[in-house]
C-alpha cells in the first residue's frame, strides 16, 4: 500500500549506486525515502543497525521532527528509492491511514531493536 | 489535542499509586495510555531511559505491533492516566492526523535517544 501509492509519481525516484549514500548522520533534508529495489543497510555510528527490506521506509524521522538524520543510508547493491517530501508525506498521513499505520509499525521495530541493544 | 481528546471520556482513566506500575516489561496488553497527571518513568531493563510529561504516550507500541511490552511505566508520584484501546487507537488514527504525528514525534524522539545510548 505505502509503496503503491508512492510509485504512482515516478518523478520522485532517487537512484544510489552501490556503496554510495542516500543520506548521512548529522545531515539534514526535507524527505524521507522509501526502499523500491536493490539492498541497503542503516549506520548508526558506522555500526549497521539493520538491513533495509524493499517498501521499508527511512529519513522519516528528519520529517517528523525536523533533526538532522539519526543514521546514514548505504546502497549494498545498485538502489532505487522513492523520494517523499514533507507536502506529501502531510498529505499521506492526512488521508491514508494505513500509511500512518506503516510508518509506526517500522519506528515501533526500530525502538524494540535498539531497546534490545541497550 | 491528543490529551484533549482522550478526556473526553472520563470513563477510561486509570490512577497509579507512587511506586507502583501501569504495566511491566514483558507483559501484554492491548491498551496505550497518556499521562494526565503525577510523575512517572520508563524503564527498560530496570534501567530509567526516560521521565514522561504530562500527555506523554506509553505502551503505544503493544498497540502497533502486539509485541509484549519493550517496557515498564512505573509511577513515581500518584499518576492519572487516559487508557486507549484498540478500536479508539485505529479511530484516532484513521480520523484524527495529528493524534498520529504526536505519536509518531514521540516515537521519533524515543528512537534518537536510544539511538544516542548505542
Amino acid at each position: 500500500m505505502l509503496t503503491a501509492s508512492l510509485l504512482a509519481d515516478d518523478s520522485r525516484i532517487v537512484r544510489v549506486h552501490a556503496g554510495a549514500k542516500l543520506f548521512v548522520q548529522g545531515g539534514k533534508s526535507n524527505m524521507m525515502f522509501v526502499l523500491l529495489s536493490g539492498q541497503a543497510r542503516i549506520l548508526v555510528n558506522d555500526i549497521e543497525v539493520e538491513r533495509l527490506a524493499i517498501g521499508d521506509p527511512v529519513g522519516e524521522l528528519a520529517l517528523i521532527d525536523y533533526e538532522p538524520h539519526s543514521a546514514t543510508v548505504e546502497a549494498i547493491t545498485e538502489c532505487k528509492f522513492a523520494g517523499v517530501d514533507e507536502r506529501t508525506f502531510y498529505r499521506l498521513v492526512a488521508g491514508t491511514p494505513e500509511f500512518a499505520l506503516d510508518l509506526m509499525r517500522t519506528l515501533a521495530r526500530r525502538l524494540r531493536n535498539t531497546d534490545k541493544m541497550l
